[in-house]
């Protein structure tokens, strides 16, 4: 006998129907990103890698897919009103495209110290940009607050959304449909919709698989709210994942993440430049910093080496050619 | 009526069956690589533009696709005594894994200035590799008559030979079945094998279209082929395309470059390395200098824009890391 749901968590978990269902609106939207291998690679990880290559999707990285999925959903009124939201980038492209693609205008707030060329990005695809006094993802909630009050916008949160999580679960449902024999899934995170993506789609795709968690050591922020029980704030220092710096683990997300037990491990800026280098020489795909966490989790054995196929996935590749070029010559 | 066939060239032309022969085999062996579009890369060439990523090929080029159809039909007995190539890289690393699939052993000419993840890659399958004393892509061609010479190898031609043309054209097969809208090909060329290969495959497709093939400024040796009316070795400067060093185009391929009408165009070395950067950064793969001639063409208005889609043929993604840093550091 199930007892009425009642806490916000229960309530909007995404099930199983909304992940089939943003996949099939997403087929013809979004590139099914190829998963690629390299003997190279295994050889380095001391075991076999597949890597799902969202850096070659629309948009440079998977956040497309939430953006989409979430867009398509809202109330048609809803649109009208312009969508909104905050992002370091890659949600803001997301976004910016889902605007572009559904004929609704679109506001990004995204803080100062954000790559350029996720910025140009937005730009280019017609949406505008707020930048001014925005120093860090907390400070860009806040101004994000201050111009849905303005403006009437609706707000499109970059992570912590069912309807979000569900299009991210494409991402891993897509995956273990062209690699049925992953056993163990590598996952960047930090507002977490990538990790609660994932936990869905195993779900959806009716597969038990190990599923760890990879955040920068310097925000741990995801490993900390585990410890505290609840989504917890974090003062960090910058790392060079710039994608990984959510202020906190979304409510919805971090329930899923506690719920399924998963690990989280925490990697250095120094392991991430290696797999950032390591991943553009042996697969020649340009992953971002915040894509290669995963690899980096392997590279420092913050996970151990497993018997069966462990994928990656390769979140994005908006990468500034300055620290494309540090990555690609660092010692290594 | 038709008069007996005496040429050599029209004797060892490859048919559309051989290429279809060639896609069957190939199947389960390479990977069918993505075929990539972004708006970006679109804007900065001023037409549509789509990009078959080689790169992501295994061993990191197209080549490995003409040095296992070429080494599957050989006689069991030449492959067993030990299959031998010369090669800047790629066409050394598609034989050393052919060799590595099919059981054969490989040795392979390099030039001592080759990339050093070209000569790793190779010993990683197996192969050995001869490097000593080798200044150049013409000295290296001359060792390896003497080791043929020597230990009796059956020597397997980088280009010039009908089978290594046959399987290059499947990526342009491959191409045309995944953008059958695609109205130009622009195709990396020194030795002329791929650059064949395409004129094979629109033949095999049933298709016209305009096929342009590009050199680097410094090695024109298509263009000078051309002019004189037969194959014809150039003294060249060092080209940061160290994959389209060929000391002369191949026979077979010169004489179907010639029958077809192509035209030749070259580019400057301050384009290719501005290609590689918008590559990497636009469309998120890595790619070796030889594989953004093509773009840089288009950039350096080498070759007009075009109403149509073109498409890039990205050869190759075997770069170091040090050019690479360089190309996506250069000021563009």
């Amino acid at each position: 006998m199930r007892k009425a749901v009642t806490s916000v968590d229960m309530v909007s978990r995404p099930r199983p129907g909304d992940v089939l269902g943003a996949q099939d609106y997403l087929r013809d939207m979004v590139v099914r990103t190829p998963a690629l291998r390299s003997m190279a690679l295994d050889e380095l990880a001391g075991c076999r890698l597949v890597a799902k290559a969202e850096c070659l999707q629309r948009t440079g990285s998977f956040k497309v897919r939430g953006a989409l999925n979430c867009a398509r959903l809202l109330p048609p009124e809803a649109r009208a009103r312009g969508l909104l939201t905050v992002s370091a980038g890659n949600a803001a492209l997301g976004l910016a495209y889902a605007g572009h693609v559904l004929g609704a205008g679109v506001t990004v707030v995204m803080p100062q110290d954000a790559v350029p060329a996720k910025v140009e990005g937005v730009r280019a695809l017609g949406g505008a940009v707020v930048q001014d006094g925005v120093t860090d993802a907390a400070g860009a909630f806040r101004r994000a607050a201050q111009l849905q009050e303005q403006h009437g916008y609706t707000f499109v949160h970059p992570f912590d959304d069912p309807r979000v999580v569900a299009g991210a679960a494409t991402a891993t449902l897509e995956l273990l449909e062209q690699e049925p024999e992953v056993e163990r899934l590598v996952v960047p995170c930090s507002g977490g919709g990538l990790l609660a993506g994932a936990i869905l789609a195993a779900e959806t795709a009716g597969r038990t698989i190990e599923i760890v968690g990879v955040q920068p050591d310097l925000v741990p922020t995801i490993v900390r709210s585990l410890e505290a029980g609840e989504p917890t704030e974090l003062d960090h220092p910058p790392t060079i994942a710039d994608g990984l710096t959510a202020p906190r683990p979304g409510r919805l997300n971090f329930g899923m993440i506690r719920s399924a037990d998963i690990q989280i491990v925490t990697v250095s800026e120094a392991a991430i430049r290696a797999a950032v280098r390591e991943i553009v020489l042996a697969l020649k795909v340009v992953v971002e910093p915040s894509a290669a966490v995963g690899l980096a989790a392997i590279m420092e054995q913050r996970i151990g080496v497993a018997d069966g196929a462990t994928a990656l996935l390769l979140s994005g590749g908006n990468i500034s050619p300055a620290v494309l070029a540090e990555c690609v010559t660092a010692a290594g």
